[in-house]
């Protein structure tokens, strides 16, 4: 991608009423726009990453066996009134001209129980795992946390459905696997821990990853021995010690909630007569677990964990694109080159080709921005036959020779 | 993909209460369910038909420059007030718990443009190219035909901003052939016309793709000579004669307007104040164009042209497989053997690897999915060292050797 060509630009200055750093670097960086308080545009740079965060979640949910569907936004009142959850006030509600009700979907039980009942009879139709990534809407009021709390949001939303508790006990630890693999892969291994949360009446407790940062809008108790945490809802009952290892010693993070994972059982396959006869033509409910993450949110937390004064710094596997590639006077030639073969190579690139920006405004965006690996070409480097190499995560600049440069692609 | 595990199951009977062909065929044979009118669930095989279509778009946009975006379905009411346009019937509103009014969007001149806005100073800035690929909504009342209209429905838009009318002329060509290439790709070529249609007061005519079926809701009037039609709205205009050629022995087709292009030139740069400098310093606004295609309108369109009594017939470049392998007693461990060959190959492939339906059932089944090829391993094709190969589009079964099944592949 030509840097010319990118209709996106560089804002001069932080946003001044954004108070969230996910917000601020991404606003200026022009990875996003902000249409209304927790409705953002996904601009070029922001929708790569948001693709990357897609592909990652597809091939974990592909491994643990999930299927994928795209189920709709707009749910029938019907539906929603049989579970009792039409008038939740996170719902928001259309009319339509004839007066007909509809409401925008924060989730889909309502929508996927009934659709699986269609197909399942028998014990032989279970396990089934059916997940999709689609935009939700929420009528959220506090909404200033940049991308961690949207009123329009993507979600991965994965539904599991077992002939027995059991069964989705076993699942339940796959998908939890599953998620440290997704949460790892977008950099934030080292500071997400599995959490254990009000699971409300249905289990006992259900789990949450939450990730730590002082942008948080949650609290966690966590224990340094088994890295788990506890949820603020459910410390007392616990009676402020680990429910792992009994440990008193428990630390308070501040932390973002970056997954969610709950067994539902039979709590909506139950109103919606999600059943199945078994071996012995016995009649049973269905059970069922779910299990959430915020797209957008984990963008933001990503950004929160990973930036520093000068501006953004993407994991590798999230990065919009591999490569900054850029030409400085002398060098314009040679760089045209070199992004070619980049691309022959199958890397991805953003090419500073720009000649009407000087080295340190070059400099500055490509720290802004945060790919990777930043790739100089200038008569200078050209004289000895090099180019100058330079990884966001580190401030050591090496020139390699460019007959050498596939060698730093690593 | 194996059959067993697939969660969808085929339905014995065509659901009664459709009468589109698109609608029948597509929830008989699970790629889609039906939620209520006009909105309908992508099931797995569904989705991923959804998924080469957007494939394909996403290509013949990159080769026109497209930069890809994605903006909220949430909108400013402030936004469509300023254009007029936010008492339009199509609109369907929300309200906020504060009592904020949004609009669910069905078309994004009112964001992309003061988006835009922020990255356009100079002449230098332009053109530019933005598209998205996201699900709109209409308050549509009459959704009888299946996928072909939609009260939530997926769209691709591009909107093109020009410094005058010469270059917004250029690049409208440039997506004419695009949009050729799109609709060739998905198997539309032969049926789908270029026809003139009312550009409202901002062009003399816009264009609109339209492909010839009978299930098509309008009509247009075609020229054999040209492969040109004109739309109702406008043949009076013409004084129903070809606009190109003035051939007045024109052709009266049933269609399906499957995409459509505008030269909406200044009409929203004005009231968004879209304006840059050119040379000269002078302010000038802003050319725009906008282009869309239906995706679910898309996939219903290949349907009604693709099918016969049997089931659906996919064109190779958007069959959600490859290949639908069979398996039948006898065939069971070499079938296996052979899927596994055809996946490291990097085929696709649906494997009915089921051990409780008979041949009769499974041949019907794979008609009705309709992917373009089968292969069929059975004890009596093993005793030849084959196994049987047909075509989705033939009625020829040929036997070919296991060991030249990569020439069937292509």
């Amino acid at each position: 991608m030509r840097q010319s060509n990118l209709f996106t630009k560089i804002a001069k200055d932080f946003p001044k009423e954004e108070v969230s750093i996910n917000a601020q670097l991404l606003l200026r960086a022009g990875f996003v726009d902000k249409l209304m308080s927790g409705i953002y545009s996904y601009l070029p740079l922001g929708f790569l990453v948001l693709k990357k965060i897609e592909e990652i979640i597809r091939q974990e949910m592909a491994a643990i066996g999930g299927q994928e569907v795209f189920l709709p936004a707009l749910h029938p009142k019907a539906n929603w009134q049989l579970t009792g959850r039409w008038d939740c006030e996170e719902m928001l509600k259309v009319k339509n001209r004839e007066g007909k009700d509809f409401g925008l979907g924060w989730t889909h039980e309502e929508i996927i129980t009934p659709l699986v009942r269609q197909f399942v009879s028998s014990y032989k139709d279970l396990p089934i795992y059916v997940y999709q990534i689609q935009d939700k809407f929420r009528d959220e009021l506090r909404s200033k946390s940049g991308l961690l709390r949207g009123v329009e949001f993507r979600m991965k939303d994965l539904y599991s459905f077992h002939r027995d508790e059991k069964d989705l006990d076993g699942y339940y630890e796959k998908v939890k696997s599953a998620y440290f693999n997704i949460f790892r892969r977008c950099g934030l291994a080292e500071k997400t821990y599995l959490t254990f949360a009000s699971g409300g009446t249905f289990a006992e407790y259900s789990h949450e990853f939450q990730t730590e940062t002082l942008a948080g809008e949650d609290t966690i108790y966590f224990c340094p021995k088994c890295r788990l945490g506890v949820n603020k809802e459910i410390i007392e009952k616990e009676k402020f010690a680990c429910p792992q290892c009994g440990n008193k010693e428990l630390e308070i993070k501040k932390t973002i909630e970056v997954g969610n994972i709950f067994k539902l059982k039979n709590k909506y396959s139950k109103p919606f007569h999600l059943t199945f006869k078994d071996e012995k033509g016995e009649e049973k409910e269905v059970s069922m677990g779910c299990y959430g993450i915020g797209l957008g949110r984990l963008m933001g937390t990503i950004v929160e964990i990973h930036h520093d004064d000068k501006g953004l710094i993407w994991p590798r596997e999230v990065a919009p694109l591999n490569i900054h590639l850029i030409s400085l006077p002398g060098g314009e030639k040679q760089a045209e080159r070199i992004y070619q073969d980049l691309l022959a190579w199958g890397m991805t690139v953003l090419y500073d080709d720009r000649l009407d920006k000087s080295a340190g405004e070059k400099f500055a965006e490509a720290d802004l921005i945060g790919l990777p690996l930043r790739l100089v070409v200038s008569q200078r480097t050209l004289e000895k036959d090099c180019l100058e190499v330079k990884k966001r995560t580190e401030q050591k600049v090496e020139l390699i020779k460019i007959k050498d440069i596939k060698k730093c692609l690593n």
